[in-house]
């Protein structure tokens, strides 16, 4: 009585170890969970004066698109980065996650395929399931520093049924930010196959060394075929809100997603005012946040690349760090840190990258860092997870030299 | 660069006609929304309570299946019911039509058919057009007053490709409640034809005269085949905290509906609290809102059985009255209320039935009344409507006379 849909669904590689994690603490043992993206720097006061500030007697329906005042202030913020899109052209979302599954119904018919560059955030693979579509992975590799892999590796993949390219700028995973020169790549191949772009741009904020994230927006050329997917989780830390948007200059995506937004009628109420509050909460905020994001990614950086043989690059945005360890397979590793390490009662957990990968058997031995904690924390936790690795690979091998006898 | 999906997915009857309200409002005439099912009556003031109360410094994701408190709480509320169900078989979802979701991504493949009794809740047909499922309509009628149909009706539709039985209950749009010979159809179909039972129980409360609605869980044999979905909104007036339940006795189901649930990840955090305010309010308010309810049902019942030719049966349930009227087409007629119409400056917006009967060319006289009005308004509502048939078939005789001139 179950789907092939529901049964092709992948676990989320991010919370499928949880139960691990749960098990360890049973135990009195300490996790530092730097698997998940849920930060914990404090949400701006503005959220929950706003929350507080906003009166009703009936918690009703909104417009299915959502509030005009919100839709009116996302379109300031945006002007800001130079994507002047009006209030019009922007829907208001349960979170990314669903501004993705509109982009994607939008584009996609059961059957279709999109590229995605790998590896990539791991629920798009779930998106897709769900919507019967299939992710065409094109590939990055940590020895590359998970740069933009070059035009043919996308042409070699474009088929009759390829309809979009998928990715995420500054990108979770890896925290690569794509320069200009890259993303021309991705604009050339949209072009020239008509495909259409789907930017997922949720860390626009997050970009280091004072170097600024370009927006696929940048580029005039492709607007009528762009949807920049975006959410308020990550920069506000606000995960919990659950508000996103879904952006494009296209009006027939934008009522093509209109008719899926009023099959659900509507984001959250309350919500919605709380978010009005997070845009209007102050530029010293963004640019603390930023700050200490860029102090934690320092220490992550300078304590992974302490690890003999590593294969690390400094991250240039988001708040993650993906990572090869010397270990044969990651998830199998980050399982046995938490069921069968620890030092002095407290141990590190982070996300297999594997599950970020489509193409099997790929990025076994990486790893994702969300440096969610603060820089003490951070620090503790990847040095921990350094002794892990050195007695994990003794183990192993004293167990295979014992079956060698 | 658009799919047929989005190019199949049907605008939502209730809301198409919105912006032919608006164009009289801009003229100066008072609309009254008898169209769509937002009620007034004021939330609980729990919710705010409990809204107020929740402090936190960081908006966070919650547990995807929704939190452990509430998930307690719903069970409880359930067991009030005789639906034993604990917190692990009830899943937290984005309103009930997240919960719906969930449902028909479990069951059904693209191109599988479920068997809906029509007319139904519009949006079903968005949600299976989203997810590529066809909609197999098992049609009752005005003058049946809109009765379960016989068993005949569903064997006849059933194919090799039909996985489930939708139905809502107490109805929408209709009011009509099952009883429990009517249910009982359904039970031995699904048993027989191994089908997956699909439950809309979001009108629980609301069954007048003293009856009590009937859930489909109180058949024991079908609770391994058995999803109920389920809503906050309408109960506790809240439909804009956007919260609803999955609920299924049916683990292997429970578990595909986590796998999508982890995809996007958690409900709102806020929204989730304040929930649990609504199920700490008094059985008094609910009362209440079951009697004001009844005497907006008499109302709008006697008021509808005024107008010559009508066809209405006495709603038994839920807030919405359907009924066939003397008029050709119930959308022209309605648009036309909002254009040509007003008495005293004043005009009703009813939903045309049509939009929500997935057979062709059916349902075209039938409107539905939604009883969000208090009496007085209700009253006032239908007696302009009366007057609007009249002047509206006048008008179209005399207009079909100068024709034959």
């Amino acid at each position: 009585m179950i789907s092939n849909r529901a049964l092709n669904m992948p676990a989320s590689p991010i919370r499928r170890l949880v139960p691990f994690a749960d098990e360890a603490k049973k135990r009195g043992i300490q996790v530092y969970h730097l698997n998940i993206g849920q930060p914990d720097i404090e949400t701006p006061k503005e959220w929950f004066e706003y929350i507080e500030k906003f009166k009703t007697k009936v918690v009703a329906y909104t417009h299915s698109q959502g509030i005009l005042p919100l839709r009116e202030k996302f379109s300031e913020y945006y002007k800001k980065w130079d994507i002047n899109v009006s209030p019009d052209e922007i829907m208001v979302t349960n979170g990314g996650s669903e501004a993705i599954m509109f982009a994607l119904g939008i584009v996609c018919d059961p059957g279709d395929e999109i590229l995605v560059i790998e590896p990539f955030y791991a629920n798009y693979a779930g998106f897709a399931a769900y919507l019967n579509i299939k992710i065409i992975p094109v590939t990055t590799t940590p020895e590359n520093g998970y740069r933009m892999p070059e035009k043919k590796e996308f042409e070699k993949r474009i088929s009759s049924k390829t309809k979009a390219i998928l990715f995420s700028n500054p990108s979770n995973p890896t925290g690569v930010v794509y320069t200009k020169e890259e993303l021309q790549t991705i604009v050339e191949i949209a072009k020239k196959y008509n495909l259409v772009i789907i930017s997922d741009e949720v860390y626009r904020e997050f970009a280091f060394d004072n170097k600024k994230s370009i927006s696929a927006f940048e580029f005039e050329e492709i607007h009528d075929r762009l949807i920049i997917v975006d959410s308020i989780s990550k920069r506000y830390s606000a995960c919990g809100a659950r508000i996103g948007t879904f952006v494009t200059k296209n009006k027939k995506f934008y009522n093509a997603a209109l008719k899926f937004a009023q099959a659900r009628l509507s984001p959250a109420e309350i919500t919605q005012y709380g978010t009005i509050g997070l845009l209007n909460s102050s530029e010293e905020y963004m640019k603390n946040t930023l700050t200490e994001y860029q102090k934690r990614r320092d220490v992550a950086y300078e304590e992974i690349k302490k690890i003999p043989s590593v294969v690390a690059y400094k991250p240039e945005g988001a708040f993650y760090l993906s990572a090869k360890l010397p270990v044969d397979n990651a998830e199998e590793f980050i399982k046995w840190m938490l069921t069968n390490f620890n030092v002095d009662g407290k141990t590190t957990m982070v996300a297999p990258l594997s599950g970020f990968y489509a193409t099997p058997n790929t990025g076994l031995s990486e790893i994702r860092i969300a440096y969610v904690l603060n820089s003490e924390k951070i620090k503790d936790a990847i040095k921990i997870m350094a002794l892990a690795i050195e007695k994990f690979n003794n183990q192993k091998k004293l167990v295979g030299e014992s079956k060698v006898d």
